[in-house]
């Protein structure tokens, strides 16, 4: 799979977000080599902080194939599921999370693997600079 | 706060799940002494795994509040919150959550009570029979 490919398209997400006021997160769901949901983080517009991109995606997704579960599909999103999403992607089944940066605070892992369903691949660091500079950029900003 | 009026109300939407054939668990914010929202998990009718009655009820608090915060408001939900949803109710700052039955599996506390917001006060076990009772005789039914 080409993994760079589809987190150019995640990436692209994320910079409508960022267009629109919101943290710079996008996610994208590709089944075979098909694009089947873009998302991009919406909590300040929808007032929901449920709006992330990945619940978004998830949803786009199980609508778009009429079925729960995901298990074919690969997930790839710009920044490391919080514990919410990857609860949902637990759920989602999905074959594959591929995620750019790393997020320390509020990222899964600093929990457990285990929150992933077992049959989940996990792969990261994928354009993870670019990721992280999308969002670095974005807090500097705000601090000004 | 009288715990058992709102985890009523929450059964009665755990109920009206079973009626449709969901998982039945059901929840209900309260704001002051006010229900702002009730909602019960949809996840078969949406086809959305997202669509824990939790997730829905959070939405549409935030959508009644017009706010993304529900930082002086309690959930009530029927079985203890999943990772999913205890993410979400984190990110919702929640003043308090109080569930009927436990889920020694699917339930957030097998990993960390830290998932929760750090201000978010927890109590657990209200009308836990009946909660429970609703669940095992919907499994018990779903064997058959």
């Amino acid at each position: 799979m080409d993994y760079e490919k589809y987190m150019r398209i995640a990436l692209s997400e994320a910079r409508e977000a960022e267009l629109e006021g919101e943290v710079p997160i996008g996610a994208v769901v590709v089944c075979g080599d098909k694009v089947i949901a873009k998302a991009h983080n919406r909590t300040e517009h929808l007032h929901d902080v449920t709006a992330h991109a990945e619940i978004m995606a998830i949803t786009s997704a199980e609508d778009y194939m009429d079925a729960k579960y995901l298990t074919d599909c690969t997930l790839f999103v710009t920044v490391e599921p919080c514990v919410m999403c990857a609860g949902a992607l637990a759920w989602a089944q999905v074959s594959e999370i591929v995620y750019g940066a790393a997020d320390e605070k509020r990222g899964f892992s600093r929990y457990s693997r285990e929150i992933l369903h077992p049959r989940t691949k996990l792969k990261s660091g994928v354009l993870a600079d670019e990721c992280e500079k999308i969002m670095k950029d974005f807090f500097a900003k705000k601090r000004k």
